[in-house]
């Protein structure tokens, strides 16, 4: 397999290498791409040197390329995804370029593999924060019929990549923010992306949306306020979903369990729950603080953190390269 | 008016005499009552100085004593509060030792101040993040009648006392936590107070309980889930509540503006919404994105922040105060 990754400096870029590594994955040729800033850069993998090139079309048309990886942002992706595909390149686009575009599947491959089938040229990998909240939530949907789900979101700072990380820094050493509009030390910001008409974030109009095509369910009910957090690294969502019956959690656990990328930890009486402390650096979504409501007996509360640069970016990624790989590469 | 402060080194100790300070309560004597090991430090107020006492029966049943504010635990409200009581005080509690109590009223003086007339010696001021969502909760209920409010926080270190800023400064020096069962630095914990059977956490409970008891709706349905965010001062809270009818957002705002204690920081472009760094060390709650849900018209969305020390407790305890003064004792 020929792998290109487009944004290979940057903190997804970088995770998607160390993740290719880890699950053996095999590569013929392997080509990066960044800015023209960080063009010329050496990274090694496996032993290997590789020279990071800029993105320009020119650099990409020549070359024989089965899938391509982005991680450059929005713009990057609207101006050279088309350049991969017409050379025969699979894309697969972590940033919010193509997500709602309805000839692109937006795949989670716990939830959704099958839809890689659709692709015509382009996949795209969901926001980080709908990646981890729509795995349990498929279990619990194929248990029991889903009304409606209010997601509320503790979002790390790596979720801005490495600028939101050098924001915390600075601002933890009381220097002026950079990137957010306030300190993020010390502090909540109830804001992620710009502002809608519709007064909810861009953030949160991806995870509603997002929701219901990965679902396939278009007219599900969500809400979602997201929130930025003085973390680094993981994100948490505590969810309210409103069943139509009312759900047998004794089920709900064995089938969480059971379920590969998903890790219950639920153990009041331990004092173990999902945190960030336990979701970075790991691949599983951590699962924990389900209970009942104690008025609605169809409403179930939870709570899961997972690592959002892995399970919410670069690992579900290269989970879509793999079941392309399977599902279509190999056919 | 002779007033005793029971805790008064601690930090919602300490903040009570700042506020009384900054209201110009007229004090004609002042007791201050800590721990045995607290004992003997000498306290300035409005220049003189005043030797803290240990909270023994005997140091108080000589004293002529017309209010006592508690705040050092439940164990001390529920050992010394009669002892005040039978010396003809009013005690105002800030431990949740009493709350509950069908005796005891739980007062925010912004939406049952005349609670406080059905006093029986001992007046309970509400759990923190209580306090700062009920004020704006108490102005959308008097405009459509509420079916149900979700809450999900994000509360301060401070919520703890000294302790759990001193958490937070150890775990960001990389050392073990002392207060908390995990770091609290780089991280969120689902778990504010212990697990009860039903698998909400005690700060659940009094959440939901507090709430249906101040707003006088003893069947209204509540949930909470709680959790410890790295931050020192002002707690935040996210609410979903559920109306009766579609709800005018433009007269909510009006009516949000026009309470005492209420700041609307809500101006999306820009940038403007409730934070900790708007809150702390402010009297003020601070309320903003205001917005209707996307798929129930009847689902209204908000967040607010106060500072838990002030608004959350000391300021909350010295309003009761001045309500008692100006209700009960002067008449």
């Amino acid at each position: 397999m020929n792998i290109a990754i487009v944004g290979a400096t940057g903190l997804v870029g970088r995770t998607f290498l160390q993740i290719l590594d880890e699950r053996n994955i095999s590569i013929d040729r392997l080509y990066l791409y960044a800015s023209k800033r960080s063009a010329g850069t050496v990274v090694t993998f496996q032993d290997q040197s590789y020279t990071v090139m800029e993105t320009t079309t020119a650099n990409i048309i020549d070359k024989d390329i089965d899938i391509a990886l982005f991680s450059a942002g929005s713009t990057v992706s609207t101006t050279f995804a088309r350049d991969f595909v017409s050379i025969g390149a699979v894309v697969i686009d972590n940033s919010s370029a193509f997500r709602m575009d309805p000839q692109v599947p937006l795949v989670v491959p716990e939830v959704n593999p099958d839809d890689v089938l659709q692709h015509q040229g382009i996949i795209a990998n969901p926001n980080c924060s709908t990646i981890q909240s729509v795995v349990p939530l498929t279990v619990v949907q194929h248990l029991w019929d889903i009304k409606r789900v209010d997601y509320t979101t503790y979002q790390a700072v790596s979720g801005s990549g490495q600028q939101g990380i050098d924001d915390f820094d600075r601002t933890a050493e009381g220097e002026s923010p950079q990137l957010y509009p306030y300190p993020i030390y010390n502090n909540v910001i109830p804001q992620i992306d710009r502002f809608e008409s519709t007064n909810f974030t861009f953030e949160e109009h991806k995870m509603i949306q997002e929701t219901q095509k990965i679902l396939h369910k278009p007219d599900l009910a969500v809400s979602a306020t997201c929130v930025r957090v003085p973390v680094k690294h993981a994100h948490s969502v505590s969810m309210i979903i409103e069943l139509i019956k009312e759900p047998d959690l004794e089920r709900l656990r064995e089938q969480l369990h059971a379920t590969p990328g998903i890790e219950v930890i639920d153990d009041p009486e331990q004092q173990q729950y999902p945190m960030p402390l336990f979701a970075a650096n790991q691949d599983a979504i951590v699962v924990g603080r389900i209970r009942k409501d104690l008025y609605n007996p169809c409403l179930l509360h939870m709570f899961c953190s997972a690592d959002n640069i892995r399970k919410g970016a670069a690992l579900n990624a290269i989970q879509i390269l793999e079941v392309v790989d399977k599902k279509i590469l190999r056919k």
